[in-house]
């Protein structure tokens, strides 16, 4: 059977993921991804309005006109997890294909609203839902298996594509993780299985986010452990605490609404994004939180929450907000212009659960913010966090679990691939052989 | 009563610490260390051997020639900790001042330590164990206090100068630690009284090795949190595993003992100065070790030790050897060279648990030592750790509680006293008035 | 004769420079600069017509308050050049004070503009100009001396204050530049001579924005041959070509106009800032431009540059706009938004004469500008630069040449001082006796 | 005809770069290198006495063993420039081949003194001198050219193997300089030709040093516009002034040599490199010093050398040494360390014409090094230096030049690779077709 593999985007990038697997006349597509940088570049661009060639034209989702050069019948789409980079452009992609769009239930109801928030296409692909461990068959041949992976947002998996060829593992996006506070460890016995039986693993796709990282990426235990110590320590503190991290990180959310009340303050959840997806967790019961926790995502709502905490007085609240990166219209850089009722004072503590993401335009815009903050007195708790991506003994360890026969760098640029590659040419991969550096928009032969 | 500090040494740089406070008619001083790293930019010097001018002109040492300068009788040696920048020069100055040397235990057996192994000078000085909590008189109206503290070592402790004028905190070296591993937390509560009680703190010594980082030093709980994280991912692991770190951090050797039998392997420390730290820790009930825990200094009894791990197994072992900052003979460094009976296999891990300190030629060392290590198959798992040092957070929090009348930075030089300076500008201290940025050899007159 | 300095602003930062001298009953104002920093960091304000006290509590003027607490009176208010960060408070601060405004002519007529443009105070004071050289009398034993030196701007002076105790030098801002494209050498001759005639230096007051950068500041001949460099090696290139530098920069504007002529291209000075400074210029006959050199600064008469350049081809044409530091709304990132008549295709040339400003804020800005021109296919020459100020190097021979009693680091923050600290502590300066490390708002006696 | 190209070492790293094309039944080798950080890793080796097969697994030359996989004869081994890490190997592989050396002058030269050095391996092959701009034979149907190019050594040429096919155009090591101090410009002209004549280019290998590099890499005319810079600067200094820079950079020594006599000093080069590269130049006519410039490579003439500068003044002379990368037993760190008749006193000045490689283990040298001289009391002007590699817009002049249907970045690691991948895939090339990122030890087949 052939089988060939089109890397459509996220190869030159972190961002706009998007891989085709043909297995003879069967195709099955991983992630349908928007690069929003490519996007907020330009000034007052609103994406729900534009047309997909536009947007592909910006290199803001995926160009997915090779797809016509593959022989074979689209079976399935499948988004490994609710990240934008990884589901932001099925509402402008997906109704080109007859297929099913088949996701894990966090993943799948974030990419209905995705749907609902569409203003140009109508995306009416079947919805299917499919919990990791489950599989189901493509084709006659063919079997897709969600496998249960760990990431910085919940219901992450890694999909599987079984062939008569051995089996095709899509690894975007994940970390070993053996205490992820919320949901599942990553099955990494289930990796070893499926490196090991039958034919093993024809070909690994992997996201080298973090290829040229040291080390190992820590487990949300450690992050967790971090962020209790720093709010154990403001124990005492009788003044504002407000935090923010990413609002799609469940896990997280979830830490800080319980240290805040193990330090006997009351948490609030504010900003329109905290508001999506810690509702949409709880709602398919992903995640539990207090029965009398706010989350208010409304403008008018949060000027209220905002108001009765500095009427019963800040120092019984820990706001959870929306600002992380410093984006200029988020809540916490509000909050640092004066621009909510909630009042900074000398000595207040902001702690972000987040890193800044590297690149000089997020850390600009960072920067802003907590010189804004810091003009109002606050002091700044940062890079409270770990990240939700493989470093290098990440990628050893996969490498020895699947034994791949062949393997392909993803989700980076060439220069985030140069880890990988050294640590793969290292375990005896050869670049004109099994090691496929490619960019977007290539089409590689396996079989 | 006529207050002054004289500003011996590491008030240019971290090392060499040295600072003596008058009383009217009576002195404490606080540390004699040793800046190793003006020793080992020479080639081959035995720093046993030398005497003390040749020291300080190497800027080795402390100058204490100003120590002529102030009118009054030295009461007492007050080393706060057992590292050699505070404790180094002891057997080089101390036979100077007809004074006892004060130290909580630990402290107080390496300092027995260095006097054992010095060759030029005899130390003959009273030795006075202190604990943390306790007091003594130092002449008629002042009385010297230890509150215990949390660093990198055990039995850390700020000793306070109580004066008729206020009190004087000698603020080295710490990180406020409230879950520390081993041993009490940080007694916050008695630094909060003294800033209130009485007079208030006349004058706070801080240490500023870290006041140019953001945000709060973890507790040690966290780095156990990675570690344990760490080396829990290695248990599945049936090959060699080696673990170095600082071997006076005796909270972390703990839990690289208790790590290594909790993933089923027997931990051996190795190297001289982890026996030397971990036995005198042991021996004091400071901390408590499986019985059978092997712990080798000497060369051949290391090679046995590392013959025996061979022949029975490495993958029933975990050796936590010397050799965190890639120095050139430690044994890491050593079994990279491949000049152990130690085997390096390919896929083998090794933990650094402590990060480079941030000088090229520490970069440089580590950097080689990595090398070596990789060449022979080795995994790098690095800077598996915290700091033992405050950042500005904490720096915040402390002058929060003590609410010093004036505050003089320690530990580093102006570059590294950049950040204090800010923190403390904006909580209302002046350059001009109760902020003191100093170097070595002045006095500081406070009354 | 008492003598003391009032480091009113400029002390903590780089921008709003103020510091006064006062001699007897004399006083000598040197600066009155704006921190557009902290005017940027607020969305939408017009300083234009803001009063004076708001403008201090944002941090954007020097707050010159403390002048009340030196008893004398201003005789000069003495601007050492043309840059906003020593120019940009006049209009806000000088009419408090009856005394006139001394400045080198270019400099001078800088101030003027500001004056004119100021919307909310009348600023009446005298104004005079003082070439290099030149001195006058300040009071009735007093003289105050401009002595030639070289910066980023033309007309850059260090103005003495002669006293009976002895001189007062004010060192900002300067390089040592011996071949300096425009204007003269500095006068080292004259500084040497000001180091040993009479009582020597009391006081040198440094420029220390480089002060942790080793070695020298190369001289603007560097940055000429470097940009010919550049420019040389596109003579053959049939396409666009657009430069960027510091509209003030008027050494290195001159360069760029040359070095157009001599690759066969016209040169156009276009943007707002543009104009004004190389207008200016030219009208007090400090540099001379060809006859028909194009300058443009109004929106509307830049595009209509743009399109004849458009039309008669941009191969024959170097536009020279605003833009440098990634200013959002400046020329060069308005054609990388494609907003202005001029197409840039693939293969064209972006020459950026200066450097980014090293603070996040400007980094992204920057960043974002050559991603969008990157987009538009522009190819891009960076750092095309030398820096205007000393690095340490500079500063050893400035003091070799003064031999000053006192110094005071100043133009920079603390952590900016730390290599001039340690430079001077070297040299046998102390910072309890003769080396000041100050901030904003204190007074210094030295006599 | 088929054409292949083996890439045997250099494609990993920079260091020990080996290249074969086969054209038919010819072949040609392009390089032969030493990596020495791999040699230098290990204590006490001397690769004169050590056997290739050793020195191939320790990575210090190029594993040939590929050449096997070709069919065909060697007819020339071509080394591009007397660099280490290109002629470095001959020595150990050369005899293998029944190959002539074919190379220009000075570098011809270089390898004649590495085969005499040679303590293992007879190296017997015939020694061809071929300059810029001729051309020969290779088997029938193919030519040998040598194109002029720029580099920070004398003599440098880009081979170019004319084919029934296109043009194959070995692009190591260079920079495109026009005013390049000694020698002609690069003959930009006649790679342009190369690009459009016959078949134009069918491969172009390039150089990636710089690839991650901004800009162009500016001409040794503007390094000599920084050195003329800063020793006109010292022309009053009159105390002892040291220099260092690459042995082999005789453009660099050249003007070093020509400064020190314009500030009235006279220049002596020392150190056994300094002669040996130096001497060399001057033998085959390459450069011409003054007739009296001494030379001094043994350790006693230095010493002698050193002896006289002190007694005569050293206020007279400008000593160019070895030691710019601060290697230990150089002679500027042993002058460091107090170990030559030289006497450094405070202020005296010490010029590195040259950058550290950014190599830890470089930067922790050189750290020391200047540790070392500044206890001396030293200053340092350091990074008075251009490259000699190309940089992002010198790599897309040469593809516009020279419009390759193949291009194979060479001369890095996977990371350096990166931006030239970029910058390639932005000007069309892509990675599945005719972009070829590939490591040691691969072949492409091209037709």
């Amino acid at each position: 059977m052939e089988i060939e593999i089109a890397t459509i985007g996220g190869y030159e990038e972190v961002g706009r993921q998007m891989t085709a697997v043909r297995a003879g006349d069967d195709i099955v597509v991983f992630d349908m991804g928007l690069n929003l940088s490519n996007v907020l570049i330009h000034d007052d661009i609103r994406t729900e309005q534009m047309h997909s060639l536009d947007l592909i034209d910006m290199g803001a989702i995926p160009d997915d006109r090779i797809m016509n050069d593959l022989e074979g019948d689209v079976q399935a789409i499948v988004p490994t997890h609710g990240h934008l980079d990884h589901i932001g452009a099925i509402s402008k992609l997906a109704h080109r294909y007859d297929a099913p769009i088949v996701a894990a239930p966090f993943t799948l109801d974030l990419v209905k609203e995705e749907i609902q928030d569409e203003g140009k296409f109508q995306v009416q692909n079947d919805l299917i839902e499919m919990d990791a461990g489950e599989t189901m068959p493509i084709g006659d041949r063919c079997e897709l298996e969600f496998v249960n992976v760990t990431h910085s947002i919940i219901n992450a998996i890694n999909p599987v594509l079984h062939t008569p060829e051995g089996a095709i593992v899509y690894g975007l996006d994940k970390r070993i993780d053996h205490t992820p506070v919320i949901g599942d460890p990553i099955d990494m016995k289930r990796f070893r299985e499926i490196g090991r039986e039958g034919q093993g693993v024809l070909c690994y796709i992997e996201d080298c986010t973090n290829a040229n990282k040291k080390g190992r990426t820590p487990s949300e235990a450690v992050a967790r452990s971090q962020l209790r110590d720093v709010m154990r320590s403001l124990e005492d503190y009788d003044g504002g605490i407000v935090a923010t991290t990413f609002s799609s990180h469940i896990a997280r959310v979830t830490s800080l609404v319980e240290f805040a009340e193990e330090i006997g303050r009351q948490p609030v959840l504010l900003g329109r994004s905290m508001e999506k997806y810690s509702g949409t967790a709880e709602r398919i019961g992903a995640a539990t939180f207090p029965n009398d926790l706010g989350m208010y995502g409304h403008r008018k709502s949060v000027d209220r929450a905002f108001k009765r905490i500095m009427n019963e007085g800040k120092e019984n609240f820990l706001p959870v907000v929306t600002g992380h990166q410093g984006e200029p219209r988020a809540m916490l850089t509000r909050m640092g212009r004066g621009e909510t009722p909630y009042e900074l004072d000398d000595g207040d503590k902001v702690i972000f659960s987040a890193r800044v993401i590297p690149e000089p335009t997020n850390e600009g815009q960072r920067y802003q913010s907590e010189r804004l903050l810091g003009m109002q007195g606050a002091r700044i708790y940062d890079d409270v966090h770990v990240s939700g991506h493989l470093s290098q003994e990440g990628h050893y360890t996969m490498l020895d679990a699947l034994q791949p026969q062949h393997v392909v760098p993803a989700h980076q640029s060439m220069k985030g691939f140069s880890g990988y590659v050294d640590l793969a040419a290292k375990q005896g991969y050869n670049l004109d052989r099994d090691l496929h550096v490619t960019s977007n928009g290539n089409v590689i032969q396996l079989v």
